[in-house]
């Protein structure tokens, strides 16, 4: 339990950079007044959008740093200098535990090899994973992994499951989240034998670890909400979740073709904008922002590149109560009963 | 080339069974009036549903059975007697030469376990895959594999590519489709080994099979419709199709609740009903319907278990058009091709 969280910022990250990042510091100081920050990137530029804001400034802490990464660069190309960038330093941070989380807006892929290779595992745990809530027709719901591992076996999944149940607890403030494995079909024999064996253990050990599990989920059920955690494989997962932003945007310029096409249609949108603004704002990826790399010995929350100053306030406040609630914490305690509960024979379950 | 294709009709499948499926025939034969019908089901239903169409009756033969496979019967449980259902004797009468194609709109799985094993893959394909036309931005595009085969590797893309373009020359008129794989990113080093493979096999040998490999495509630029034919393992296929069916229902429960919010957005309702009429039609699965099982020795079309009279008809016409054009001699030409095009040395290529 972190009385007072100190917040690792990548300022420089994100399509707007600093106008954005150090406002929504802002923002979220005013809703968690016992935090304060570590702000990465450059001083010239990070001093002048602090001169805005007094109070933020006087809990803030400036670190220098000109070195960027692009959110175009490809990691693989940019690992070595990406350390001493601010994303780079926001991580090293943590690790040396002068900030509880760190927080981006930056480059995905160098934030997850950053992440990895500076935190590293947990005990327990073979592979992080990225989890982020998804819009549903109920309340929102976690999905992972979202793309850090394009393979997966029934370990990662169950990991995953563990790992998404405490995400879920913490994130959507229930007690018993139920959990299902996203798959191409509902049946027990559907899917891989690593989905089957996934399964197999989180049905036996599910209640245990403070979870229901309910088995397969097809990919049309996302939507639904009537689970609380997805799990899959960060290939599938990964396709899913753009999926999902695709198919929006078709629908929403469908939607806009259509009501150009006549006088009567244009007089209907301008009737119907409030309920096209609602649709909006429930889909709007600022309302769900904050995705968690999970597993790793350090909360690191991922925000949208195009985040405004209240999305990345809201991955700013994720990362607070993965703080505060101690997630690293609580996935250790939901692997060591998982484990137990292995060890004991299949008669005393 | 057949000049009058005999179409066998699996005349107890989907939701409303013969008052779809036979006014669907009928509409089919006056779209194509060369075609004939093998109607499978039981004959007093038939009759009485073709005493109402008497040319569709002059051009159709009637075998009966009283066995049906349900909608929700798992294929597992039912191949054995699945093989006297009207299903497994529509593609019985293929197997036999008695039909050029079999259309159902009955179980899914029971249709693909039947098909498989009654007309075997192809020479030169290891396994079949089920492909359909999706709406996007631009014109529709083709998509496979959708969940015929969980696991796939380098060569069953490969595969799948040869026959999805094949397949998008026939249904959408094009001379060189452009062909994608689905990923989780569009670098070249992103996804498994076998989607690198594939890639580099498409990149090299595309021109020479009358296709334009245009490299990864990520989840959220299918419904662009930048390429022509996306490239899936079956599992990441199968989701990803359910997910653009979710969503597009979340989006549309999500109008549903907004428009019903306040008296001005239930008047903005009324004025755009004619808008969300021509969202709904673009997105209707009845217009796209007709998804097909490529690769094996014979034409079979599913379509949706919901499908209505004119789904069912644009399935009958996409098994129609797949004959007369010859499906299974273009994939075996294009097969031929890119063995040859591998044989040489890379130097020549």
């Amino acid at each position: 339990m972190v009385a007072r969280p100190v917040i690792a910022i990548d300022v420089m990250g994100g399509d707007e950079g600093a106008p954005v990042t150090i406002a929504a510091a802002d923002v979220a100081r005013r809703r968690y007044p016992e935090l304060s920050f570590l702000m990465f990137g450059d001083r010239a530029t990070i001093d002048a959008a602090l001169a805005d804001f007094p109070q933020l400034k006087a809990c803030s802490t400036v670190e220098h740093t000109d070195v960027e990464v692009k959110g175009t660069d490809k990691p693989s190309q940019v690992l070595r200098s990406a350390r001493r960038s601010s994303i780079g330093l926001a991580v090293a941070a943590v690790k040396a535990g002068d900030a509880d989380a760190a927080v981006s807006a930056g480059n995905t892929g160098a934030l997850m090899a950053l992440a990895k290779l500076g935190l590293k595992t947990m005990p327990g745990i073979d592979r992080p994973a990225l989890a982020a809530l998804l819009p549903t027709m109920k309340t929102d719901s976690v999905m992972l992994d979202l793309g850090a591992n394009s393979e997966c076996d029934d370990e990662n999944l169950i990991q995953f499951a563990v790992m998404g149940a405490a995400f879920a607890r913490i994130v959507l403030g229930l007690d018993h989240p139920k959990v299902g494995i996203l798959n191409i079909g509902e049946e027990e024999l559907k899917g891989t034998d690593d989905h089957k064996e996934a399964a197999d253990a989180l049905r036996l050990a599910g209640p245990s670890l403070g979870m229901q599990y309910e088995g397969f989920v097809e990919g049309d059920k996302i939507g639904r909400g009537d689970v609380d955690v997805i799990v899959s494989d960060g290939f599938s997962g990964n396709v899913a979740l753009k999926t999902m932003e695709g198919t929006a945007k078709l629908i929403v310029e469908l939607l806009r073709r259509a009501f150009r096409s006549s006088l009567f249609s244009i007089i209907g949108f301008i009737m119907s904008r409030r309920v096209l603004r609602q649709l909006r704002s429930h889909l709007d990826p600022n309302a769900h922002n904050g995705a968690v790399f999970l597993g790793l010995n350090g909360v690191v929350v991922k925000s949208h590149g195009s985040a405004n100053v209240d999305g990345f306030a809201n991955a700013i406040g994720v990362a607070r109560d993965l703080v505060v609630d101690d997630i690293g914490n609580r996935i250790a305690t939901d692997l060591a009963r998982f484990e137990q509960h292995r060890a004991l024979p299949e008669a005393a379950q």
